[in-house]
């Protein structure tokens, strides 16, 4: 089993294919594959970054990239009115059920993402947080639970250091993943060089789907 | 036949990956390939846009990136000591040519790419810029002639037109390139979207070469 980690804020859409990805990939590629949720926000701000659908020249491109991109990884897609939203309390959402049950936090994850770009909905109020945690099959107290701690000090601060440590390893940007190697660990950037990540790992790649 | 216009400044070496598929497969998809050399530096301050190699938290993992495509697109690239130098010159030289004799413009292209980032050699001066002129069969005479031209209002002139041109269909970077289609033109960014372009042409991709 070769180890993954996997870098990502449900704000962004090319880590919803990357996940996606992986998610089909990981069994037949062997793959330890582990969800690290981050706020790129701090990602962004910390590196000097900026999101390319912020250049207007190049926004419109970029959606429709998506679409292509969409249509390719057959993953549905769009684009929510509130694009680019501040997911800081989803991303704490998801690191409070990463700490407490992880083996819920690909489902509430791939809910988040479905609800923000598959239905274009919010989700920062507690109502689509909650909702989305009803999707993952998670018990109402429990979800309830996990919204609380989205406010609590130690919540917030391991949030705080899985992005700093991803930007120490390297981190600029959203999907960020690291392959580990028998030299050390690799890092890939975006969801556009899964043909690279398949000849590292000695796989195949003949398109999005095993 | 397809016809595809495609935008490139030698300055950027993923146009010169894109540029290197594309004469490998413009025969076997059936495309009309039209080569459009414009000036990146013109396009990046024209839409804000900066290269990703400025942000020092990206530097690195492009630089790696680069070489992972060099090695996947088996075309040979190093890093110029003068990486992102400015190819006003050359530009127009290419810009010259494609006026003058552009069935020489495939091989002058090559032949920048093939110095700049094969060899990491400068491209600037003009003893550089005439040995390139050499490697493309480009009689002596005949070369001193374009690197004169590049001192030309018309040609200086007929450079920033293509560059406007290209902006004003929506480009943001190098290389950018479109391809026609029954119902208009289709934009496409960068060298790893070859296989939404054999998608879109109806052809097949699996993998760099033919």
């Amino acid at each position: 089993m070769r180890k993954v980690q996997f870098f990502y804020d449900v704000v962004s859409p090319y880590s919803w294919l990357a996940f996606e990805v992986f998610s089909r990939f990981k069994t037949p590629w062997e793959i330890d594959f582990e969800l690290c949720p981050f706020f790129l926000g701090g990602v962004m701000k910390e590196t000097d970054n900026r999101a390319p659908s912020l250049l207007p020249a190049r926004a419109p491109y970029m959606l429709k990239d998506l679409m292509r991109q969409s249509e390719y990884y057959q993953v549905p897609l769009q684009i929510p009115s509130d694009f680019l939203t501040n997911t800081i309390t989803a991303m704490r959402l998801l690191t409070a059920v990463k700490e407490n049950d992880p083996s819920k936090l690909e489902s509430l994850s791939r809910a988040l993402w479905q609800r923000h770009y598959g239905e274009g909905q919010e989700i920062s109020s507690p109502e689509s947080l909650l909702a989305c945690a009803a999707k993952a099959n998670i018990l109402p107290n429990e979800a309830k639970n996990y919204l609380e701690l989205t406010q609590d000090p130690a919540i917030k601060e391991k949030l705080k250091t899985t992005t700093a440590i991803a930007i120490s390893k390297g981190a600029f940007g959203a999907p960020t993943f690291f392959i580990q190697t028998p030299d050390g660990e690799e890092m890939f950037f975006g969801s556009d060089r899964f043909h690279l990540v398949a000849a590292m790992l000695g796989k195949k790649w003949n398109g999005p789907k095993p």
